[in-house]
């Protein structure tokens, strides 16, 4: 839609109707009360609109239709579900839940958390090896080796693995160990490590940036599916606000919207967001109540003796008590936990 | 705390202190590695701490201490609760549900919302009769009128009412119709409304600005309380976020985080927050799950005709199945909904 | 603009378009290659697009208009300009410092900073006598006796005098005292005091909301405008951002964009938004490069004695150093200072 | 600081001092009035930090000191002075214009550009090959042989090059073309990037992540400072705000607080903040009056032609016009434009 000046002249209308058909589009031309307003229909891009914008006597351009085709529920009415080895399974009607340490510190630490998690029935774990960290001069990973960690204490229990990947170059050497990649907060429109893990045969787990709209947020998603990988899942990990009492404030409202929106399995990270182990329980609650596919949550065997990221993590009594009631609420919404 | 620049001189730290002193405080310096740090303890103001950050060689001012005493759980550990008549309770065990239309339109539309509302077992009637609007061309509601309707529609069934107070001369018109007054996002800082709900002998419904901090919302409660009028309840409404689909986000980290500050009862509004019907009941189900004390939701017999707002309002139909599934998350959380 | 849902039917089209000619509007049917946009013209209200947005069918209504007729420029093309006694000109061609502390503290306090700010040609004399403080425990001005003060200062130096009213029952005192009356960022929306300063003869300054929209503002004084007073003027003071530094962030970029859309005079207070006075200066002659009307300026006898705000006023000789560049600032631009 | 909860125990107390010590650092107990505050001098880690808190008997830690030495003023009071291939310099006393078209189209575009600004006194030609966007479906950009033509067109007239860098594998390739790198806003926490730009030999623009804080901002610069690259320059170029009217809204206060805290060179990118060309000049002539130390400005020959970011770009005429309010703006602060 163009919107015209109040004061445009008719010489100026038509030259942008001409420009829109020149660039083989059709326009449809509205007289209003107050002013005039074109319609524009065909395919055009952002910069076709943007240049439309500049023409004389034009004051906005608004954009009616988004511009992730594949990731949208309009064209993909039904859930995409995901199947992880093992069986467990993204999307579908039990809500997944995925859990372990923040950073593998080491192969006992991890093993620990993996029993406890394990334990509770939870089949994917979680831990990460390239941590991107805000300074440099905090602990960053143990990269390599720690992915071989992960692997071997996921297989020692039959566990699928999940764990963020940081750069393109490193996306081969993490899908050779792990069953799902993540793309952190950070990365969400790292472009290139979005067409990176568009040619992997992995699904991505993609984290919501901190301050993206959803809409971003599924552009960067049509990233990986446009580049031929059709299995993707969201994580909602809470948003920027002004409120210092904690990290980010979950957006509890992107799970309805984003269901509405888009057949993309949607998954919430509750520690991430609450920034503090208390809250984590509530928050996780919360997300399977509001209709979340899966659950990524922290759990550290010691968690005031973690390298990274203690503060929010769940000692294994905290995550066996959140389990448990997790698996009430799920029943609640008629689903179940996995 | 003070903290002085990196380079002050010792003549610098102590004309700092020799001004804590001549304000009435104590002083306690801590030579640290790379700079010194005073600590300051008494009853220090906002405004004493304004003046301390402005003396040669300090840098910044910390502020450690929160400034609502009477609102804090450090000072009243339990948690308030408020009686209604009727025998509803806010803050207690159960979850009390508060419902109704956006705005008193009229008798038969108020009749046939409160009908629908009571029928599921609501027994606390909102309604708006001042309704702040964004634009001066919108309708503003009944005023007055709107105030006996609601009363009468109670009474007939037996209700308490919520409603909004808009300015302090209306304070004693609406506590003369009203259970419970509402204080408005938009005027959570408006001093005056404030300090005229603290005089007056019924229970206040605080709504959290629109992107108010948890200690700006605790220490406008605090006005409240210090008026003398210690029932107060809290209501989180969303919080504006970059995301253009909702009209808010409801921030439902807030609810565990407020539950540790302060021992005032937690309300969510699902209803604002979201924007659009579909999403209200995830929303009111994730809070519930999360721990609220309370829930305020618009519904209305015929939204599509609604004078305000009608786009976020339930009808009788999804507000039932709303009711129906929230009970048995309150049940899955160990509590009833009431 | 109506936006159908892709899969919507023909029949939920005519029903949407009998929907929107029952409302007394004109609907025009444009059939996009994805989707069906009808566009509506007359005049209809936010309620009634709420409504037309529930229908079957659609997805979502887009808003093309304002909503703030009086106070676009589009209706009113010339700047307004609004006259204050003793000469100075608010929104002609030289930019209007108005200066002063923060808060009314008594008559010499105000005396002193009176003198200093008269004394670099300033015309208007800035000082708070009814404050809203965050905490109810802040100091909160002198109220009457502040407003007193101001005036018979004010009148000694030849000075106009602007202060901010906080409550409707107010206004007429604090007219009878001031030149032109001061709307604080937390009252931007208190809908009652906006209708009261509608109705009273003096000029209105209005403080943009700390997370208000430029639009929401308008609206703002466009209750003003439409109550019949049509002497309004808006104050940048920055918005909350995630940046803890700083109390706001001054938005530099709502100068231009409201001499776009808005024919009232912009007026930037360089002190709030700074919140430390180091940065003021830069602040402001940032305001006049970006084509501020006026500046609002504190300045204190003595800051670190200031019983409220100190931290960010300006000392005399600070200000005398800030007025000296500013004046540069202005002749680079075209303007002068006055 | 570590902030004890007010039933602190003793025996809790004592625990903190103990693990205060076991990490190697000294601690100081203060006892307040209300609760004790412990402070931790030595050089603690983030993480250290973040196990501290989870101690029985803490509620918070608060940081006192920052975490980026290197970018620091404290460790580097002078400016750093970047000097550029061709005599020009970014830190001094001039404020530094680096301008040309937002992407390379073709060599005929290029050079257009290039002698409108050369022509204005241009010394730095900014253009992208490699261009990041929030579309898969939109253009990419021409890549290496974008980097060609900017090159080749900026040796015919003497200009340096700066560019955006996207990945970590092109680092290389860019810097064999350009004389500065630009990591752009959404790469700001692309930690990878910043390490691969630490190593290469090259001036580095760093811009602002669009809702980063001034502390992780400058964190970001310390991965490029630590990994040994000292000539690093940062670029403000907006956050994003809750106004739909424009893309991002320039945080011009953060231009004095950088000022402040780091030693490093600020520039301030008007075009992307505004999203239309004709807020560009007010914007950018404000960065100016505040403080900048440099401009980035997107001018092509032929906005509405452009295949990306048009609407915020200047013509040449314009951009001429603004060079000249900028010389003047520049000398009224004391500076020059080069």
């Amino acid at each position: 839609m163009i919107v015209m000046e109040a004061h445009a002249t008719k010489a100026q209308v038509q030259a942008v109707v001409a420009r829109i058909r020149a660039l083989g589009l059709s326009a449809q031309v509205n007289h209003g009360t107050e002013r005039t307003v074109l319609g524009v229909a065909g395919h055009e891009t952002e910069d076709d609109l943007d240049a439309l914008g500049l023409l004389e006597g034009v004051e906005r351009v608004v954009r009616i239709l988004h511009d992730y085709p594949l990731a949208s529920r309009d064209f993909h009415p039904e859930n995409r579900v995901i199947d992880l080895p093992g069986g467990a399974q993204l999307g579908g009607n039990a809500v997944l839940v995925m859990a372990g340490p923040c950073a593998v510190e080491g192969r006992s630490q991890l093993q620990e958390a993996a029993e406890a998690v394990a334990s509770q029935g939870v089949k994917v774990l979680r831990g990460g090896a390239f941590k991107p960290r805000t300074s440099p001069y905090a602990f960053q990973g143990l990269g390599g080796d720690g992915l071989k960690i992960l692997r071997s204490v996921a297989d020692d229990l039959g566990l699928a693995v999940v764990t963020e990947v940081l750069a393109p170059e490193d996306v081969e050497l993490v899908a050779r160990h792990a069953d799902v990649l993540q793309i952190g907060a950070r990365n969400m429109q790292n472009y290139r490590l979005l067409q990176a893990c568009s040619q992997v045969d992995r699904p991505i787990l993609l984290k919501r940036g901190m301050s993206s709209t959803l809409e971003e947020w599924l552009q960067a998603a049509e990233y990986i599916l446009a580049g031929g990988n059709l299995q993707v899942a969201l994580c909602e990990r809470g948003i920027r606000s002004f409120e210092p009492m904690v990290r980010f404030s979950l957006d509890i409202t992107s799970v309805p919207v984003l269901k509405r929106l888009t057949s993309l399995p949607v998954v919430v990270d509750p520690s991430h967001a609450a920034g503090r182990y208390e809250y984590v329980p509530a928050i996780g609650l919360a997300a399977v109540a509001a209709g979340a596919d899966g659950l990524l949550v922290e759990v550290h065997p010691n968690p005031s003796e973690a390298l990274s990221d203690g503060a929010q993590s769940l000692n294994p009594q905290a995550f066996a008590r959140m389990m448990e009631a997790a698996r009430k609420v799920a029943e609640a919404v008629g689903r179940q936990i996995s």
